[in-house]
C-alpha cells in the first residue's frame, strides 16, 4: 500500500496556543504536501478545527485516537489527536502549562511513531519553550549534542550543519578534536546519502580567520584527513568568511560550523525567508521550522505558511530518499 | 578655491602589475568620482596610460613630479608621479619587488599628503601584499591593532566594524574589557560624527550564542554603559546571528563586530558586491577596496570598476561630511 515517493510523514502541530496550527493547515491545504507524502498530523483536533477556521480554509478535520488508515486528501486533515488537550479553550498568544503538557505528550507520540515506523519523517511546527519549562519537559525537544546531533539550517543553496550549538565560543576552541571532526562528517555523510543526495561534498570551516590557527592543524586538518580515508568528500578546513558563500554558488552540498554563531550568522543574514531545521543524529527524520509561535499574530490569518509547507515537503523528499525540492 | 563639497581625495593606483590602474581608469572616466571630489592620482603614469588603452578609454595622463592645480576634469588624470616606477615594463599579473617597492613609494607620499592636508582623504587600489612582502614593506599597509585602529566593511545598508582582526578565537576571548569596548566605540562614533552621518546608532555584537556569556557580563555590556554615559548611542551585546540582519533592516548605523569572522562572514555571505573598507582610528580618512589584485585578468578589459568607484566616492563624501552616497 505504501507508495515509496510519498512516505507517511508525522507533523506535530506545535503550541496550541501558537501559529502552528495555522501555518499547518494552510500547508496542507496548498496540496503541495500531498505531493510528496502521505500527511499524519498529531495534537489537538478542536485546535486545528480553529486553525481552519481563522485561516478561512475549508477542509475538514478527522480525529483519530489511534492510526488508522490515511485520507491522503488535502480537503480532509487526518489527526491523531490522543486527548492530551480535548478541548480548544486554551488562551491564544500565551504560554501556558496545559500548553506545554500537550506538546510533551504530542512528542513523545511522534517519537514513538516515528521508531516503530509508523511514520517515515517527523516535522515539528513551532513549539514554546517556555509553555514546556513550566511543565518541566523542555527536555523532550531533540537538541543537539556535540558528537551526537547536529542542528542543520537549510536556506535554499546553504546548507549548514554545526558542530556544536549553544556553547560558550572559549569552551568551543577547547573541544575541537579530530575524533569530534570525523563523528560529524561521518554522520553528516550518513545522512546525505539516505536523503538521496547524489554530491556530498561537505566543507569543514575553519575556526579562525583564514583557517590559520592550531586548531584548525591539531584538530579539523586531521579529522578531514581520516574521514576522507573513508571515502567522505569533505574539504577544508576552509576559510570561514568565504565558505558560506562558496555554498550557495554551488560548490559544497554542506558546511560544517565549528560554533552556533558561524553557521547562524551566515544563514540568517543572507536570508531568514524559507529556512528550516534538520536534526541529523537523530534516530529518524526530523525537521522543524526556523521561525517561532509568533504569539502577536495568532488568530489574525497573518502568519505566513511558506516555511511550515518547506519543512513538511522536506520531510517527504528526505524520507523517500529523493533530497532536496528544487525549489527549498 | 576649494569646494568643501569636492575635497581633494587621493588614490594609490595599487600595484602596478594588477588591475588596480584599469578599476581607477574606468572610475575616473565616469565623472561620478569628480561629482563629488576632486582627484588625484598617486602612482605611475606610465602604468596609468597602459590601464587607459587597455580599458579603451581616451582621457590624457598628466603626469606631476609635485603637487600642481588640479584639472577636475574627467578627461584629464592627474597623477602624482614621483618616479618610483619610471617605465611601464613591469611583468603583468605577477608580484615582483619592483612593484612593492613602488607600491611602499607610493604609500609613503599618500600618508604624507593626508597628514599636511594636500588631500582630504586617501583611498588605495587593490595592492600586492606579496609584491611588498618581497622587499620587506608589508607594514606600510595601514592595519587594524585592536583598541587603535578599526576595519570597517560597507556594503550598503550592512555596515561592520571590527574590534579584532587576524586574532586567533582563542585569544579573542580573552582580551574584550571594558575599556576596549569602549575606545572602539569612541573611535566609531567620532568617525561616523566627522563623517556627517545624522545617526549613529552602534549595535555592538555578543561573542557568545545569543550574547549570553561571561564576556557579555563582564566586558561587553560595562564598556557599552560607560559608552552611554559619554552619549554615544551604544545598543547591546546584541545576539550575533540577529544583528546583522538588524543592520539590514535599517536599525542601526553600524555594527561593533567582536571578531574578523563574525563581521566577515556576515558582509561576505549577504553579497560581495560593492564592499568598500574603511579604516577607522587611522590619522586620517581611508578607504580600500575589498577586492584583490585579480592578476589572472589583468590587460584584459574584464576588471569590474564598481568597487573601486564606490571607495572613491566614499572617500569624497566622508570627507566632505555628507555621509555615504545614497547608493553605495
Amino acid at each position: 500500500m505504501m507508495d515509496p515517493h510519498r512516505p507517511v510523514v508525522g507533523t506535530v502541530i506545535g503550541d496550541p496556543a501558537g501559529i502552528g496550527p495555522e501555518v499547518v493547515a494552510m500547508a496542507l491545504t496548498s496540496g503541495r504536501v500531498h505531493a510528496c507524502s502521505v500527511p499524519l498530523l498529531i495534537g489537538s483536533a478542536a485546535a486545528m478545527e480553529r486553525a481552519v477556521m481563522a485561516t478561512g480554509g475549508t477542509a475538514r478535520v478527522r480525529a483519530m485516537r489511534s492510526v488508522e488508515p490515511l485520507s491522503d486528501d488535502p480537503a480532509i486533515i487526518d489527526i491523531l489527536d490522543t486527548g492530551a488537550l480535548p478541548d480548544d479553550d486554551l488562551p491564544l498568544g500565551e504560554d501556558t502549562a496545559r500548553g506545554g503538557e500537550a506538546t510533551a505528550q504530542w512528542l513523545d507520540e511522534m517519537d514513538r511513531l516515528a521508531r516503530d515506523g509508523t511514520i517515515a519523517a517527523t516535522v515539528l511546527a513551532p513549539i514554546s519553550t517556555g509553555s514546556l519549562k513550566q511543565v518541566g519537559k523542555l527536555s523532550k525537544v531533540i537538541s543537539p549534542a556535540p558528537g551526537e546531533t547536529y542542528l542543520v539550517l537549510v536556506t535554499g543553496p546553504l546548507r549548514v550543519a554545526h558542530l556544536t550549538d549553544h556553547m560558550p565560543l572559549r569552551q568551543v576552541c577547547e573541544i575541537i578534536t579530530p575524533d569530534l571532526i570525523l563523528r560529524a562528517l561521518r554522520a553528516l555523510d550518513a545522512a546525505m546519502r539516505g536523503w538521496g543526495l547524489p554530491r556530498r561534498r561537505i566543507a569543514v570551516a575553519g575556526l579562525n580567520p583564514h583557517a590559520a590557527g592550531s586548531e584548525e592543524l591539531d584538530g579539523i586538518a586531521p579529522g578531514i584527513e581520516r574521514a576522507r580515508a573513508e571515502g567522505i568528500d569533505a574539504i577544508g578546513p576552509e576559510s570561514p568568511d568565504a565558505v558560506f558563500r562558496q555554498c550557495i554558488e554551488g560548490r559544497y552540498d554542506m558546511v560544517l560550523a565549528m560554533y552556533h554563531d558561524q553557521g547562524h550568522i551566515a544563514v540568517k543574514t543572507w536570508g531568514f525567508s524559507g529556512n528550516s531545521v534538520i536534526m541529523v543524529g537523530a534516530p529518524y527524520i526530523h525537521v522543524s521550522v526556523a521561525h517561532g509561535t509568533a504569539y502577536d499574530i495568532v488568530g489574525t490569518g497573518k502568519a505566513d505558511p511558506a516555511m511550515m509547507l518547506n519543512a513538511m515537503r522536506i520531510g517527504g523528499t528526505l524520507a523517500s530518499g529523493a533530497g532536496f525540492p528544487d525549489d527549498v
